[in-house]
C-alpha cells in the first residue's frame, strides 16, 4: 500500500488518507463536530476510533469548492482490529486459511513486523466502510442541529444522514501507482493473455474479481460453441438435421461449463479467503430498520424487523406488481407487432422508399420503449425491494436481481418467443435474433464505457479548466485527487455487468439452433467487453468499496434456469423444423411424443450431471472440514460456565 | 437404565452387560486370551479399556451351549469419555443442543451425580459397538494362533475376526422393562395415538425413531388424500375430468408434505442432538481396507483409498452391471407379456374351466420371478457396494440404495408403465394396479414380521423344550436371556421398510388419476405396518445398534424422484384419458402441447416450492447459527502455535 499521500491528524501524527466522506457545504458546524466526534471516539464508548481530517484545499482550490470534504484513514493496529471485526480470512502459516485475530496475528503468513502491508488497500477500506456504517446512534433523540433527523439508540448514524441529504457521498480513493501497474498488466497490454484477477482482487475486491473471472471463463467456455458454430453457418445453413447435434452439444456443454465454474470460483474464493466467511454473521445491511433488540445469534444489539411482515410485502405487493409490469410489457410487445402489421400493409400496398424506411420504425419504437420500461421498472424494483426491508445486503440483493432478472429476460426474450413459437416464422426469428444480438452489444459497448469516459471528459476540462494535471500524474497533490475523483461517476456494482452477461447467454441458448453464429458474436462481444470493462473501472469511474464474495450468488442459479429453459425452446424448436418432421410424415402426434421425450431425457440428465458433479473440489473440501473438524474441537474443550 | 442384571469382572468389580460377544466354540485359547486383552487393555496402550467376561452357562446349560460367549460392559467414566469420541450432541443448560465433552460435564442439562442415567443404554451400547470396531491391529502380523488371519497396523480386529468367521455375532442385549413399558405405550394399546417416538429413539436410536416418524407423517399426510379420493371411487369412477383436478391435487400434495418432512425431521433430529453431528468426522467403515495413512481432515491414522479407483469402480463395473440387470427385467416382462397373450389366445379358442384358470398362471410366474430377481439382484448389489470400498458407512449406503432402488422401480412399476403407455388399456392398469397393491400389501406383513415370529417360536420350543421361562419373564437370568437372544433373528436396518413404503408412495402416486384409493389402502396398511414393524421390532429380532441420524438420507432424494416421475405420468395418463381428449376432437397436436405445457408448468411449480419452503425451521435455524457462531469465535480466541 502506498505511503506517499499522507495527512496530519489533529494530534500531529500522519496517516494515510483511505475514504472521503463529502458532506454538503452548508452543513451545520455543530452537526460536524458531532459526526468527526463520534468517527475519532474510543470503541469502548461507541465511536469508530479512525482517523478523520478535514481536506486542506489546494494552491488551485477555488471558492466554488466544498469546503466539507473529510479523509478517513485508521491507524495499523485499529485496522488488524477491524480485520478481525469483518472476520477476513487469510492464509495461516500450514497453508490453510484462518479467519484473522489480533492475537494470533504473528501465525499468518504475510504478517511481517508491526503488520504494514498485510492487509491490502482494498481491504483497508472495506473495513473503514464497515466501522463507519455501524457507527450508530447511542441516546441522541436527533443529528445536533437538525431537530428533524431522529436517531435512535442502534440507528446507522452516516446511513441517517445519507438518507436526509447531508451526507453527500463515502468513497474510497485510488492508488495511482498500484492503478497504474494492474491498468498495464491488465487492458494496455496487446498480447493475448489471462487477466492478473490476483492483482484485480487485490485492487477491487472479491466480488470484482469473481466477475472479471466469471466474464473469461464464460468467454472461453463458449469458444469451442464458437468454433463448431462456424462451419455449421458457412456450409449447412438450411440443414436442421446436423443443427439437432449442435443444439444437443450445446445443452450439455452448458450444463458442464456452469458446473464446473461452481468449482472453479470455489478455488478462487477459497484462496482469497471468502469461501469460509460465513454468510449468518453478516451485519445488517445499512439501510434495514426495525424495532432495537438482541440478534439471537450473536447476543449483540441490533434492529429486528419481523419475518411475516416481510413475507406478507413480498408476496402482497412486490409479487402482484411484478406480475402488473409483465403483463404491460406483453401489451407493450402486442402493440409492437401490430405496428409492424400495419406497416407491412402500407408497404405492400404501395411500395415506395419511404414506406420501406417505415418498416424500419416499429422496431426502433419497441427497442426504446424497452429501454424506457427497462429503466423505470429498474427504480421500481429497487425501491420495492428496499421497502421489503432485508436484514442483509446479500437478501437484499438476491430479491433486486430476482425482480429485474424477470422482468428483462421477459422484456428482450418475449418478442422472439413469440416469433418463434406463434408465428413460427425461423427467417424473422433468425434475423430478430441477429438484429437484438449486435444492436444489443453495440448500445452497450457506448453506453457502458465510452458514453461516461466522455462525459466525464468534457465535465473535467469545464470544471478545471486550469488544471493542466490529470489523473495520471504522479505529482497531483491529494486535495487535487479527492476532487478529481469526487467528480467522477459512482460505479454501482456488478448488477448491470452480470444483467448484460445473462442476457447474452441467452442469446446464445435460448435459439442456438436456429442460430449457431451467436456464440461467435458473443465470444467477439466479451473479448471486448473485458477491454470495455476494465477500462471503465480503471479510468471512469470511482474507485468502489471492495465486497467480499464468496461466488457469483443469484446469478449462478440465474444462469442454470436460463440452461434449463434453454433445453425447452431448442427442443421444441428442433421438433418444428421441416427436416426433423420429415421423419415422421404421416404422423405429426408420434414427432410430438419423441421429441418432448428427448426433451425430458436432456433435462434428467442435465438433473444428473448437476449432482453428480461436486460443487466444491475434493482439496479445498477437505481443507474446509479441517478447519470446521478444529473449530469443533475448539468448541469441546472450552468449559464454559 | 436398568441395574438388576449385573456380571462380576476379573478384578471383582460389577457391570452392566451391554453388548455380547460370541465367538465359535472352537475357538483357540490364545486367540480368546488376546481378544480379551485388547478389549481390557488401557486406550493409551491402543486398547479399548472395556470390561468383558464370560457369560457362565446359568443352571438349564447343556453341553451342546457354546462356551466361548462373553458380555462387554464399562465404567460410567468410560462411557462418558466415549460419548465425548462418538460425538454425541446433548441438550446444554441454556437449552441449547451441545457436542458432549467430560471436561464440561456438569454444565449438560440431565447430568446428575457421577453421571449414571445420563446416557440411555441404546448409546451406552452404541459407544461399545463404536470401540470395538475401532480397536485396531498395532504390530500384530496375524491373530495368534490363526497365522492365515493376516493383520496389518491399523486393520479392525473384530472386522477381520468376523469376515474370517471366527466371531459369529456382536449384539446388544433387551432391557426387558423398558421394552416392556415401550411395547405397551407403542402398540399394545388399543386406542388411537401418536407413537412415542422420544421412546423409540431412546431404546432403538435415531434411525429408528426416524422411520417410525417418516412412517407415522407419511400415512397422516395420505389421510387427506384417501378421504378425496373415496368419493371419487364411490360415484364418479369413469370420470377423467374431475380425476384431473384430484391428480393436480395429489401432485402439490406430495410436494409440500416431502417439503414439510425435510423441517420435521428437521426439528426432531435437533431435539435428539443428530443435526448438527458432522458427516465428515465419522469414523471409516469397519469393512474400508486401504493403505495405513493420516486422514487429511482429522490428522488421525487410519486406511487411506484412492478415490479415481473407486470411481472407476462405480462407473466400469456397477452401472454396466445395474444396466445389464435392468435389461434382463426387461426380457422377463417381455416374455411375461407373450405368455400372457398366449394364455388368453387358449382360452379364446376354446374357453374351459381350465384355461380359465390358465389365465393366472402367468402372473403368477411372473410375480415368482420378481421376487428371485430383487433377492438375487439384492445379494449382488450389496456385494458391489462392499467391493467399492467406500469410506463411509453413509456413503456406503447411499450407494446401495441408490442400486436396488432402480432396480426395484423398475422391476416392480415397469409392467404398470408398459400397460399403461404402450398398450393403453387403462381398465387393466386399474385391474393390475389394485391386484399388485393388495399382494404386496399382504405378502409384506406376513414375510416381515409374522413368518419370522412363528420360525422363531417354533425353533424356540425346539431348542429349549425345558425351558419354561420365556422372554415375558422378569426372573429369566442373565446366561438365559443372551441364550434367547442369541437365536433371534437379527435386524438387517430399516432398509427393507423404507424400501416398501417407497413402493407404496409409487403405487399411490404414479397413476394417481386412474385408481384414487390407492391412497386408502397405503393408509390401511400402513396402520397395520406400524403395528407390525414395533411389533417385530420388539418381539422378533434381536435388539439392533443404535444409529445416529439426522435426517432419512438418501430416501428424501428417492421420494423426490418418484414425485417428478409421478408428475410425468399423471399429466401423460390425463392426455390420454378420452374425456380430456374429447376437448380437442379436431387436433391431436393441440392437446399434447396443452398437456406437455400443463406439465412443465406442474414440474417448474414443484422446483419453485422446493425452493421457497426453508428446509430447516427458523428457530432451529438460529440454534445452529448460533453454535456456529461461537465455535467460530472460539477458533478466534484459541492461539495456535
Amino acid at each position: 500500500m502506498q505511503k506517499s499521500l499522507s495527512v496530519y491528524d489533529s494530534d500531529g501524527s500522519t496517516f494515510v488518507p483511505l475514504v472521503v466522506i463529502e458532506l454538503v457545504s452548508e452543513t451545520k458546524e455543530e452537526a460536524i463536530a458531532w459526526l468527526l466526534n463520534r468517527v475519532r471516539d474510543k470503541q469502548q464508548d461507541g465511536g469508530a476510533e479512525l482517523l478523520v481530517e478535514q481536506l486542506t484545499p489546494g494552491a488551485q482550490g477555488t471558492e466554488k469548492d466544498n469546503p466539507n470534504v473529510y479523509v478517513v484513514g485508521a491507524s495499523w493496529q485499529r485496522l488488524l482490529y477491524g480485520a478481525e471485526d469483518v472476520g477476513f480470512f487469510k492464509e495461516f502459516n500450514d497453508g490453510s486459511m484462518r479467519g484473522f485475530t489480533y492475537a494470533n496475528k504473528h501465525n499468518f503468513k504475510e504478517f511481517q513486523g508491526d503488520g504494514d502491508g498485510f492487509l491490502s488497500m482494498a481491504e483497508c477500506q472495506y473495513i473503514i466502510k464497515h466501522e463507519l456504517d455501524n457507527l450508530r446512534a447511542k441516546d441522541e433523540a436527533h443529528v445536533p442541529g437538525y431537530p428533524k433527523m431522529k436517531l435512535y439508540p442502534g440507528k446507522s448514524v452516516i446511513r441517517r444522514m445519507q438518507s436526509k441529504g447531508i451526507l453527500v457521498q463515502v468513497f474510497p480513493l485510488h492508488e495511482k501507482e498500484e492503478l497504474k501497474r494492474l491498468s498495464f498488466s491488465w487492458f494496455k497490454k496487446i498480447k493475448l493473455s489471462f487477466q492478473p484477477l490476483d492483482d484485480i482482487r487485490h485492487y477491487f475486491g472479491e466480488g470484482m474479481a469473481l466477475y472479471f473471472g466469471f466474464l473469461e471463463y464464460f468467454t472461453l467456455a463458449l469458444i469451442p460453441m464458437a468454433l463448431i458454430g462456424i462451419p455449421y453457418y458457412l456450409f449447412d445453413w438450411e440443414d436442421y438435421d446436423k443443427f439437432t447435434v449442435f443444439a444437443g452439444f450445446n445443452l450439455v456443454w452448458c450444463t458442464v461449463i456452469l458446473e464446473l465454474w461452481k468449482r472453479l470460483s470455489a478455488s478462487l474464493a477459497y484462496g482469497w479467503g471468502t469461501l469460509s466467511r460465513k454468510k449468518a454473521f453478516e451485519e445488517p445491511r445499512p439501510g434495514f430498520h426495525g424495532v432495537l433488540g438482541v440478534n439471537p445469534v450473536t447476543g449483540r444489539a441490533e434492529p429486528l424487523y419481523s419475518n411475516a411482515k416481510r413475507q406478507l410485502r413480498i408476496y402482497l405487493v412486490s409479487v402482484p406488481f411484478v406480475l402488473l409490469c409483465l403483463y404491460l410489457s406483453l401489451y407493450v410487445m402486442m402493440i409492437y407487432f401490430d405496428m409492424e402489421g400495419w406497416a407491412l400493409m402500407i408497404h405492400d400496398e404501395e411500395p415506395t422508399l419511404w414506406t420501406g424506411l417505415l418498416l424500419f420504425i416499429p422496431s426502433i419504437i419497441y427497442a426504446v420503449v424497452i429501454e424506457i420500461m427497462n429503466l423505470i421498472y429498474r427504480y421500481a424494483a429497487e425501491f420495492l425491494t428496499g421497502w421489503e426491508n432485508h436484514r442483509l445486503e446479500s437478501t437484499f440483493q438476491n430479491h433486486l436481481v430476482l425482480k429485474v432478472l424477470v422482468f428483462n429476460f421477459f422484456n428482450c426474450f418475449a418478442s422472439l418467443f413469440y416469433i418463434a413459437f406463434v408465428m413460427q416464422d425461423m427467417v424473422l426469428l433468425r434475423q430478430s435474433l441477429a438484429t437484438l444480438l449486435i444492436t444489443s452489444q453495440i448500445l452497450n459497448q457506448i453506453m457502458e464505457a465510452f458514453l461516461p469516459y466522455w462525459l466525464q471528459r468534457r465535465r473535467n476540462k469545464k470544471a478545471h479548466k486550469r488544471m493542466i494535471k490529470t489523473m495520471e500524474d504522479k505529482e497531483l497533490p491529494l486535495s487535487e485527487q479527492v476532487k478529481l475523483e469526487a467528480d467522477m461517476s459512482t460505479y454501482l456494482g456488478t448488477f448491470d455487468d452480470y444483467l448484460e452477461l445473462f442476457l447474452l447467454f441467452g442469446y446464445v441458448s435460448l435459439f442456438s439452433c436456429v442460430y449457431p453464429l451467436a456464440a461467435v458474436l458473443v465470444v467477439l462481444n466479451n473479448v471486448t467487453e473485458v477491454y470495455s470493462d476494465a477500462f471503465k473501472m480503471c479510468k471512469v469511474f470511482k474507485r468502489p468499496f471492495s465486497e467480499p464474495a464468496a461466488n457469483i450468488g443469484v446469478w449462478q442459479l440465474a444462469f442454470e434456469a436460463m440452461s434449463v429453459i434453454a433445453v425447452v425452446t431448442n427442443c421444441a424448436l428442433i421438433g418444428m423444423s421441416p427436416q426433423v418432421k420429415s421423419y415422421f410424415p404421416e404422423s405429426e402426434t408420434q414427432l410430438i411424443m419423441w421429441v418432448v421425450g428427448f426433451e425430458h431425457f436432456l433435462l434428467a440428465s442435465k438433473f444428473i450431471l448437476t449432482f453428480v458433479i461436486p460443487d466444491v473440489p475434493k482439496h479445498i473440501q477437505i481443507k474446509l472440514s479441517r478447519l470446521e473438524f478444529e473449530s469443533l474441537e475448539a468448541l469441546k474443550k472450552r468449559v464454559t460456565e
